[in-house]
């Protein structure tokens, strides 16, 4: 199933812009207060830290990603999900446009 | 006066991209139903045209704009708005990254 919308969200008007505009997201919290974010990941092959783990969920798209510590690309399309180990990296390869709400923790 | 954040929002998860990207947006409902985004330009010179009317809401960075008919360049910074005439259009110029809100209506 994929998440059109999410209601009740308070949203942060100003972006995160990374690698020059190859991703763009713009933040919101829930009513009770858990961070997330939607972006959307331009054609590139990026390398992502994470502080906290992450759920990477695609809503359009889809993306290949190889998570550290692995040599395998696996592909997320609309409705999967990968998840990324804190203090961690994952490299994300996009050829079309990758679509994402990303949860924290 | 900045808009930092928007509470109450239903947040459409899924992004569009204009330009290849030069301008990436996110729409968004009220709580009433009315409609709005918020959205990044990257640096461009770009040309939109409306449908309704808009109002372009600086939250950080800038743009120089020229409404359809005008010569003059004008320059838009955090905090401050312009006006967009409905079927009509405007170019905008971002030597930075525009981040925006804009308003229907």
């Amino acid at each position: 199933m994929i998440t059109e919308s999410i209601p009740g969200v308070t949203l942060r008007t100003k972006a995160y812009v990374y690698f020059d505009g190859k991703c763009v997201s713009h933040s919101f919290t829930l009513p009770d207060g858990t961070a997330k974010s939607v972006g959307v990941i331009l054609p590139a092959t990026l390398t992502f830290n994470t502080g906290a783990p992450e759920i990477m969920e695609c809503v359009a798209g889809s993306c290949e990603y190889k998570l550290a510590g692995s040599d395998a690309w696996m592909t997320s399309g609309p409705g999967e999900r990968f998840h990324v180990p804190g203090n961690s990296s994952f490299e994300i390869r996009v050829r079309d446009v990758y679509h994402y709400i990303c949860h924290f923790g």
